[in-house]
């Protein structure tokens, strides 16, 4: 079965969104986390800037400088043997021989856009979270929001010298945040946590990256306050020879359905092509796996838009769920935030 | 000021330990961690044993099978241009480019050593810990005691296709063992926990290893109740140009001293030499370092010894402080359990 998909387009581009830094463009907007919000549906967006650049022989890259506090920028020259230029989103140092970047081309943060009837958004002038501490020194990256009562958990990666981490704030407003620390150690993003405590536990899909052997897999971790987590297992890993052969993360926030928890997450295979499925986790113990669905349940394809992006990557960190339509917030290739819904019940479909 | 050695020499080789696995023999007991026991000092040694090879042509590789709960062997012919055999701790998968390896050599586990002196053990024939689930194929390797009352919580490094990750068991007889789960993700190893609370939290130090950017480095968590941890804080890193330049990983558990918290630590050069360093954390506050020593505490040296072991490695996972004397347990160079003491006046000067 195929799922259908409805009232599609793209919600948010650049053209949207105003710089924020000097001297920047914004090169992407995209990934957004999602919530209701007194009468309002918020988006999360990840806003990233590019210094504007001076030369065809330099590159300038850009990150949160510590012991300034202040964003600075560091011309490279593109004939610099001890770097590699090859990938346009990071800089490697060629002495380096693990594949590890040391600086990326643009810098990411979190700005908040609000809507009355979640199509139609209006973006905030200022960041909402913006770097300032050592784990961000790079950038803060996509983030996801879970309510849990009146209380709205935000977190995101952070993306340092000292590796790629999960932080967490909380706020009731959308104003006034109270900073958590980290609560996944690197290498780990894409967390996704439960809205409400099952069987006394709250419960966090996170996707951790080895080095030495194994792949980049899901595994679910319990805590009692959101702050500490640990009892941590492997949930669901790559599956060779599929659309999520290569790379695999939690996506959207899991919301309860009549079969269980329903976890829409992200996929991609050698070609790099990012797809959603959807995988249904037991009611009364999120550590089972009850259905994975065999097929994407999205998959990038040309949407009507004057935009020029890649039509590789489809993302998501937020749906909402309401009234049997599951409304899709998702990133179209590091660009730009597309809207699209689908029924629920079609979803249940396909994990039967 | 050079850290004067006592007494030291070899008390735990292969030769005082026999193989417990079928076909195997020892390869090497090392790195074993150390509690106070009743009267005893117990050990808890890695052992690692490997298949007895059958041919110059064929690699025997041995793992933990979850579907038999056996230990089962694998023959892979030298010849087969799939694998790399470089290493011979290890081999790797020549289609993953990442360099992760697929399997082991040989595998660890862990089994008890007791002593009334401090010198003389008498190892366990039986394991104290063997690998049993799906987090262990690959073997149980560095462990560490920390002591909390009665309560001795041993935690110890996991490898398989999941990743390297720490798990959590406690005994209050060295027989009896409750499994407390995952305690940090992938990849991550070097686990120390502090044996009280501090202003009310329990802390670890750590080593997570990230990937797509950063070194690995040590890190401070904080829990509630040794089992779920957050609060995550980079705390030391590697040393440019130094002993410590390549490598960094927590050691012995810290224990308290006048000036705070004293941790023995280990760090390896660009020439994997690895010797043992300092570093001193706050009383009150053990995310702060009080001073850290600019050179190693021990390093690799020839021991009077006929064991024809590598010269360059020592590592420790546990240390015994009394009386001001520091009795350490080290491993040489994955081969065999070497003892030292050195006084802890002498330590506390050069972190002055």
């Amino acid at each position: 079965m195929k799922i259908t998909r409805r009232n599609d387009h793209f919600i948010i581009t650049q053209k949207d969104v105003s710089p924020y830094l000097d001297g920047c463009e914004v090169i992407g907007v995209f990934n957004p986390a999602a919530a209701f919000y007194q009468n309002e549906i918020i988006l999360l967006l990840r806003v990233a800037e590019r210094p504007i650049q001076k030369s065809d022989d330099i590159l300038t890259v850009i990150f949160y400088d510590t012991k300034t506090n202040c964003i600075k920028t560091l011309d490279l020259a593109k004939n610099d043997s001890q770097y590699d230029f090859t990938d346009k989103r990071e800089v490697r140092d060629n002495n380096k021989k693990d594949g590890s970047f040391c600086f990326l081309t643009s810098i990411s943060y979190l700005r908040i856009a609000r809507s009355r009837d979640g199509i139609h958004f209006k973006v905030d002038e200022k960041p909402f979270l913006f770097p300032s501490n050592e784990y961000e020194t790079f950038g803060i990256e996509d983030s996801r929001i879970t309510q849990i009562g009146d209380n709205y958990y935000i977190y995101f990666t952070s993306v340092s010298y000292h590796g790629i981490c999960e932080e967490l704030v909380s706020t009731t407003d959308f104003h006034h945040i109270t900073y958590l620390g980290i609560i996944f150690l690197p290498e780990n993003k894409d967390v996704v946590i439960l809205p409400e405590k099952i069987n006394g536990k709250y419960y966090a899909l996170n996707r951790p990256v080895p080095k030495a052997t194994g792949d980049p897999s899901i595994w679910i971790s319990e805590s009692d306050n959101l702050i500490y987590w640990g009892n941590h297992k492997y949930l669901m890993g790559l599956r060779p020879h599929n659309w999520d052969s290569v790379r695999i993360g939690p996506g959207a926030i899991p919301f309860k359905t009549s079969k269980g928890w329903l976890e829409i997450y992200h996929g991609a295979d050698s070609r790099n092509r990012y797809c959603l499925g959807a995988v249904m986790l037991d009611k009364n113990d999120p550590t089972e796996i009850v259905a994975r669905s065999d097929e994407p349940i999205l998959e990038p394809q040309k949407l009507e838009s004057k935009n020029e992006f890649l039509k590789n990557v489809v993302f998501t960190c937020g749906a909402l769920c309401k009234e049997n339509i599951i409304h899709l917030y998702y990133g179209v290739s590091d660009s730009a935030v597309a809207y699209t819904e689908i029924k629920l019940s079609d979803v249940l479909t396909i994990l039967s």
